[in-house]
Order: structure tokens, then sequence, then C-alpha cells
């Protein structure tokens, strides 16, 4: 059984561990779903840049999704011979010692510090600032593993935060843990943590997390965080066995007690093995809402503005190098619903289709550039390679003959031209990117798709499952109840790729040469990086939106 | 009776001449609108920036809005003693030596180039940009009267590009007519030119057009082109008697033969003695689907990237100063046009709003840059002070959060500090603009007017009249007819406006001055200006946005 966690719901897929055969899949949704206007208890307004998440949601989904997957497979419950799970990272908890969420505590659950920080919770860009810039003072090894920045996104930026904001609320919190671990702190009734959060969000390198000096420096209330809520447990690698299932993980999930529980996981790396992708150079990226970029290495090499390489991190033994885009399908469901000509919505409903299948499919065919557009991807923010989410978008060439259409492609191709700043950034740090693989829910449009591969000039291959991550899962859990030797002998059973399905086409890609130099110059203008010449207008406008928001 | 000619309709009112009161009034639809994707007659598609108006649309329609205006008036015909009428402009046509428009020629009807071309047909930059090159290489003096551009939209740019696209039907153009004169043409029998479109439009300045030299230089077969397309007839002052109304006249509009007809008028020009907006240093804006500013001086002063200036060209006597902005109310119009959501398409018919009263409400109160946007208002060009109508309009700033009521207010914004941008040009070349006045559609919307008195720091006047241009035509008409000694006596008794309706927030003007600085620092950027160190980025977007659309 394996089961992805998402931004919205949990997917869960009952997978034959003879031949990598998907034989029933099931959904939970979550009923708060990312919580981003007001807290639920309270409906007292959140800060502009925030987003959580309830733990109740996660368990609920979790039953939900296991047992639809069940029945859906038609599989006796007791054939499940191990769990494996992922999640959405970074999104992290304050817990009580036992496991408890801080938010479940009775005195706390109207405190918006007590809830999980959902990976995408972006108001600790002044911590991570600081973090940053003590990390280069101070000349911090651990810094140049990470792009030569922290993400505000991280556990050290988000518990600054909670430090910062809401003391009391950080006194009571005993341990600061990924939910990906504490979802398997529920299944086998023990705290772990994977080596891969642990690496990429936690900022664990060479066997230990920063100094207490450092935290020290930072905050001296926060010189002991690591070490209390943090350490304390050893690593467990990826493909591992976190324990076995207990009574209250049985109770939940309706699968039986005592089966193999897989170390946690992050969506993104686990399903490298899913999608084959786990050769060094074959960059994996899984596009949903956001883009996850992971590839494996060879050797640990510096590349700046990635999120991070951590031995280890995707497959045991190799160097796991990870890079990503804030927003990518979330940009394309901003866009559509802001609305569009009510013909569109009649003309798209008659063929049956969504609006991103009807606007695509508009687009299919137009010379390259006949829109007159560029736009920069930073709707979201920019993980990769500028690490900063007090960025925002920008959309240029726009005229009264520019239809909803064209802005989605304009859309479409910024994001394939935020992924080909990152692929050269890896190129040039001397780590070559072989192959392009898509796994996620993005990789059944059939544009965006020719339009990746068009401008990464290299053919897209497609992972084939539509459940990539929970197979990915399934296939540690495998591993974890014994049944394959490790996880890249699973992968050559259980996982499944389309090589090359869409090549690029060179008179299209020339075109898209030219307009990647466009895309180029406007990413460093509007950067705001004085090295850049850059104006900073962006982040004047995000200081003055939030200031007065706040107001 | 003045009627006032639009875009997309004819607007007729009947107005006492003792006192301006408005007896009544009618609107006559143009049946093929503005015509810019095919060509009506054949279907065969117009090229990228194409505009074309069918005259056949300006008869009928005059007829309509005329006989309307009398009914609502319940005013009897033999009552009117004259009509006075005013023209969107450059709008201008080829025509045979007796009036008759070489697209109402069997024989090229179906060719584009003889039809009408409206104001807003951008095709002709290349032209334009020879036109400017030349004059400045020679040092033309006249180059400086129109802020150192000719626009691509005037006579000049227009009649070049028929030349070397279509000599042919160059060769059979006997006259070269503004739209505004050719109707007087229709209503009294007998070609006039006047004063104002003459010296704006069709760079008449000192008594003389360019020189046969100078055409020569552009092209040796355009040498003779202001002599026998324009000249020969002596130019008509603004409120003289242009003749008196045909039989043919008074057929088509149902007023008596023999009533006085004025000198043909520009749109916003006219307005001018409507809104009593004729004082040296009162900025009229005439702001609809674009804007027109046009303002008295007391001499002739070079304003740097202003449409022009032009002795009498907007009341005898004075300097006669125009600049603009090619989309405004179009712009709005654009945005909602691409989509809002459903729900507020829902809210706004249980409001009985119309989409811009709905987003503008919903837009009132925020804090000033709440929205973290910062627009350029380039969707149909720049006209003052840029003169660069392939530019195009950007949108920087946008979040996941962005709403479509946030753009809508960015676009709104985005106007008024284009606006402001020219009043500083005005004031730099010693001209101050001590009172802001607005005439035209957008005077109703009140969150408009609110951000335009903060952004400007003025007071902002109101036309008290929803019709102030056929207003003003109807002032023309009463001096034409001998009612009243000249316009600015008439424009005393007749004109109405509502002074300082809206006056500035200091703290939101103060917020608005910032956010101006990013607007201009941006507007430089983007305007591709060597001397600015600009990015021609959108030039060249719009190069290849036009190369595939004709390929």
């Amino acid at each position: 059984m394996g089961v992805d966690f998402g931004t919205l719901s949990a997917r869960a897929v009952v997978v034959r561990a003879s031949d990598g055969a998907e034989l029933g899949s099931g959904v939970g949704e979550y009923a708060h779903g990312a919580i981003e206007r007001t807290l639920p208890p309270t409906g007292q307004p959140l800060p502009p840049d925030w987003a959580l998440q309830d733990p109740a949601d996660w368990r609920s989904a979790l039953g939900t999704a296991v047992r639809a997957a069940l029945r859906d497979a038609g599989a006796d419950p007791s054939a499940v011979v191990g769990i494996g799970t992922d999640f959405t990272a970074c999104t992290v908890l304050p817990v009580l010692r036992d496991g408890t969420p801080l938010c479940e505590v009775p005195a706390l659950r109207d405190r918006p510090h007590a809830w999980p920080k959902l990976w995408k919770h972006h108001a600790a860009q002044p911590q991570a600032d600081r973090i940053n810039d003590l990390a280069h003072a101070r000349k911090e090894e651990w810094i140049s593993r990470y792009g030569g920045r922290i993400s505000s996104e991280w556990q050290f930026a988000k518990a600054l935060q909670l430090l910062e904001e809401d003391p009391d609320t950080y006194q009571r919190t005993e341990r600061w843990i990924e939910a990906a671990d504490w979802m398997i702190w529920q299944l086998c009734g023990a705290e772990t943590r994977n080596a891969c959060t642990a690496g990429y969000k936690g900022i664990y390198q060479d066997g230990h997390y920063p100094s207490e000096d450092y935290l020290a420096a930072l905050n001296p209330t926060f010189a002991d965080f690591a070490r209390t809520r943090l350490d304390g447990v050893p690593l467990s690698p990826l493909g591992s066995r976190a324990g076995t299932m207990t009574a209250e993980g049985a109770a939940l999930t309706g699968l039986p007690e005592g089966i193999a529980v897989a170390t946690g996981n992050v969506d993104a790396h686990v399903t490298a093995p899913a999608a084959r992708a786990i050769a060094s150079g074959q960059m994996l990226a899984i596009m949903g809402t956001s883009t996850c970029h992971v590839m494996n290495g060879d050797r640990l090499a510096a590349v700046p503005g990635i999120c991070g390489v951590v031995d280890g991190g995707i497959i045991a033994g190799k160097s796991g190098y990870e890079a990503g885009q804030s927003a990518v399908g979330d940009i394309f469901a901003w866009w559509t619903g802001l609305g569009v000509p009510r013909s569109y919505l009649a003309d798209a409903a008659e063929r049956g289709q969504d609006l991103h299948e009807y606007l695509s499919g508009r687009c299919e065919g137009r010379p390259v550039g006949a829109h007159g557009l560029i736009a920069l991807d930073w709707m979201g923010g920019n993980r990769s390679i500028l690490v900063d989410h007090h960025l925002s978008g920008v959309i240029a060439g726009l005229t009264l003959a520019t239809t909803p259409e064209e802005v989605y492609l304009a859309l479409v191709e910024s994001t394939a031209y935020g992924t080909r700043v990152i692929v050269e950034s890896f190129e040039a740090a001397g780590l070559p990117v072989t192959e392009f693989i898509v796994a996620g829910g993005l990789k059944r449009n059939r544009m965006l798709m020719q339009v990746y591969a068009d401008v990464l000039r290299r053919p897209v291959s497609v992972a084939s499952s539509d459940q990539a991550p929970a197979v990915g899962s399934a296939i540690h859990a495998a591993v974890a109840a014994g049944l394959h030797a490790d996880v890249a002998e699973a992968a050559e059973v259980m996982g499944r790729v389309e090589r090359a399905a869409y090549v690029p086409d060179p008179a299209r890609a020339d075109a898209y040469d030219e307009l990647f130099a466009e895309y180029r110059t406007l990413h460093d203008y509007f950067s705001g990086r004085p090295e850049w010449a850059g104006n900073d207008v962006l982040h004047r406008l995000r200081n003055r939106r939030n200031g007065a928001t706040t107001a």
C-alpha cells in the first residue's frame, strides 16, 4: 500500500509487488484543504502569505483513501504486507513528546502558530533572510549545499518565526517534526526521522544539524532548538523499515496490525523509483500545483539557487539534488479562476472539456510568439534559483487583442522557462541533465508537455502511472517488507516510464531560444539583485501590499 | 443640432441656444462598428493592427441619431437653425473629386486600402518612423510642433502606407480627407478643411503643409501628395460657417434645407466650450475608449511627446495643445472581456450593476497599493509622450491571491499615471496645468475619478453634460448660425461644468507619489529608448507576433 499526501488530498494505491500493477486506488480529501484565509476554530483572519493545515484532515483522509483503494482493488486487507507514505514538504508541525499536535491541545487551538505550517506558508521570509545572512557571514559550510539560500518554506525559518511571533507556543513545542515523519508515528507508534526531509528541509549535513553557536547568534532562545526539538533520533535511510503497524495504525487504516511501515518520504523524491528516474542525470519533475525537480548525481556539488543536495536524499548511496518552482499548476488555476468569457464556458462544456484542456486546445499549433507575450512565473514566488518568495509575477506584451488562451499559453511557457533556468544552473555546475522525466497531474496536458520539450530542447519522458508518488511509496513499502532487496531493484520491477514521449521541434526550439533570452533578461531585472542591475520594484510592491493588508 | 461621431456610434443632441438646455438626444449605431478582423464585402482577413470603418455606417447613423433626437425633444425640425458635427480623428479616407469614398467605387470595394482608416489603425508605424527620422534629419521646423514625433495614426503615415502597399488605389485617390470634413461635404455639398484636423493631423503649420522636397525624399511618388490631395481649399476656422444645408443633406438628416452648417471639428477639441475649459491652463480630458487631452495656451511652445500644438486648434485666437492616451476605457473593457468569475456575474446582476461598476465598487476604500500591483497602460500603444503604437501593456506584482478587481484597479491607476506623465511634460515645458476637467463616459466612474484626483494631486472638475462633445458641436452650430458672436461667448451661455467635484486625499496622494515613481521607472525601461537604458523587449515581442500572425 502506497499513500501520497498532497496539498489538498491523500491518494492511496494498492500495488502488486511482483510487477508493479496498480490494482486499485482511492482518494481522501482534506476537509479544510489549505488554510490560508481564516483559522477554522475561530474564523480569525490569517496574516498575508500564511498557509496552514489540520492534522485531523490527514488522519481522516488516510482512512478514507486506504479503505477506498482496498475496495477498488477488491483486495483482502490481509494480503497487504506493507505501507509506505509520502508527504508534501516542508510541511511541519509542533508536537508534544508523545506526538500530539499542539493545535489539538485545547488551550492552544486558537493560536495560529500551533497549527502545521504547509509547505507554501511564505510568511517566514524575514527569518529566512537572517538565517542566510548569518550563515554567509559565519561562512557556515552547509549553506553551499542549499544553493546558497535556505528557503522561508523550511523547518528553521518556520520554527524561528514561531519562536519570535508566539514565544509561548514555542515553549510548549516539545518536538518540531515534518508531517512525513509525524504520519509514520501515527502508524507505528514511534518517532522516526527520515534522511530526506532531515537533509533537505532540516539542514542536516555531514552527520549534524547547525551548531548551537550559530542558532544562538540567530536568537539566544533558539540555541537549543535542533538539539531539543529535532535531534535525539537516529536518521532512517530511505527504503528502511520504520517499524510495524500498531493497533492504532490498524484502526486508522483498516490494514492488519504488524505489517511493515516504511520510513517517511517526500512526495517528489519518492516518485523517482516509480518513474525509473534514479540514474545520475535523469531529472524528474513532479509537476502539479508546484514543480519539484529531483536528480541523482555521483558526487556532492554546489549548485547556486537549488533547494539542496543530500547524501542519500533520493536513494541511499547517491547524492540527491532537489530544485523547485513554487507555483506551476497553481498559476494556471489562478488564471482560469479569474474568469474566462462566457462563450468559452459554454464551448468547453459542449466539448466536455475542463478549462485547462479547452484553453490548451485553443493554443495548439500556433506559431511560437504569435501571442506577443512573455511572463515571469513568480505568482507564487521563486523557489529556484532565486529562492525568494516575495517576488511576484509579471506579464508583458499585453494588447487589446490579447485573449485568455494567449495569456494561458504565456503562463505555461513562463514555467518552462523557469525550468530551463534550473536545468542550466545544474549544467553550469558540471552536472549534465541528460533526460527530463515528468510525473504529476500536468503530464496529461499534451500542449504543455510539447512546450517543455521545445523550450528545454530535450526529449521529455513521462511516468506511466497517474499515481506515481503513491506507487513510489508502495515501492518503498515493498522494500521495507523485504519483497525486494533495495529500492533500485524494486524500481526495475515496479516502475514504469514512457521514454521520449515528446521530442523538440527544432524550428520551435530556435524561436523559444530567443524568447528564453528575453525571459532571462526580465528575470534578472525583476529579481532586484544589485549584481544584475535589478529593479527591486517587486519587493517594494510586496512590502506595500503586506503593510496595507495588515494595517 | 450637435452630432458627435464616435468610434462605434453617432450621438445627436438638440440644444437650446439661449441657455444650453439639452432638449433631446438620439443615437445611431454603426452597423459594422470598428472593422478590425475581416473586410465586410469579402470576409478577407485584415493584417494585424488594422482598423477601418464604413462611410455608409456614418450616413445611416447620422440620419438615425438626428431623427431620434428630434423625436426625443418633441422638436419641430423647422426650429433647428444650424448643425455642427464632430468626429474621431485622425479618421481619414480616400475619395474622388466629388467626395465619393473609394470603397464605394465598385471596382475598389474589395481593396482594404480603399476604406476609411479609423483613428486606431496602427499599421502605419514603419511609415511614421520614416516620416520622423527624415523630419529630424532635415531639421524640418514643423516636427517640434508635434512633440518631436508624427503619429502612425495621422494623415501622412496612413497615406504613405496606402501609396506603398496599394499604389493602384493611391493613384485613384483624388482627395485624402478627414471624416470630420467629409461629413460636412455630405451636408453642405462643398469640400472644406477645418483648421483643427489640418493642423493636428495634417501637419499644416504656419500656412503650409510639408514641402514637396521633403515628401519626395520620403517617396518620389509622394512628392505632390499634399498639393494634389490635401491643399487647394482655404482652411476654415473653428466656429465658422462651412455652408448651408443642401437638399441631399436635408434628406439625410430630416432637417430643413438652408440651415447653417458649421465647419467640421474633432470630438475632443469641440468639447472644450461645452465643459467651459477654454482658458489657458485648463486641461480637458475626454475620457472614453481612449483619452484625449486638450488645453489652450497663450503661446506656441514645444512640448516633447504631445500630439501637437496648433494655432486656433481648439478655439480661434489661442494656441491649442493636444495630447492623448490611445486606450483607456478600451483597457478596462478588454480586461472585463477576458472574463470574471461566475460568482461576480451573478452578484453584479443581482445588484443591477455592469461589470465596471461592480469591479470598481469592490475596489473602493482599499488602501493604496494593497493589491501589490503596477501596470503600464500600453495595451493600445502609447500616444503621449512616447508616440509609439507598437508598445504593449505590462502588469507586474501578480500573485496567486490577485483578484480580478485588483487588476482592474491597477489598470485604472496605470491610466492615471499615464495622464500624470503628460501633465508633467506640459509643466516641464513651462505650461502650468491649473485644473483638470473630465468629460466623456468615464466621468461617471466615481472610483476612477477619485484615483485621478489622488494621482494627479489636483482637483478634478467634471463636465455636466453626458453628451459634452455633441453639446460642443451644437455650440459651434449656434455660432455658425449667428446666435452668438463667437465660441467663447457661446460657451459662457451654453457650457456647464461641476468645478472640483473630486479633491485629492493627501495621504493617498503621498502613496501614489511613490507608486508613480515605480511607474515612471518601468515606463522608461519598457520604452526601449536607449537614452533611458531601456529594454526593447516589447518591440521585439510585437515584431515576432506580427510576423507570426502574417505568416
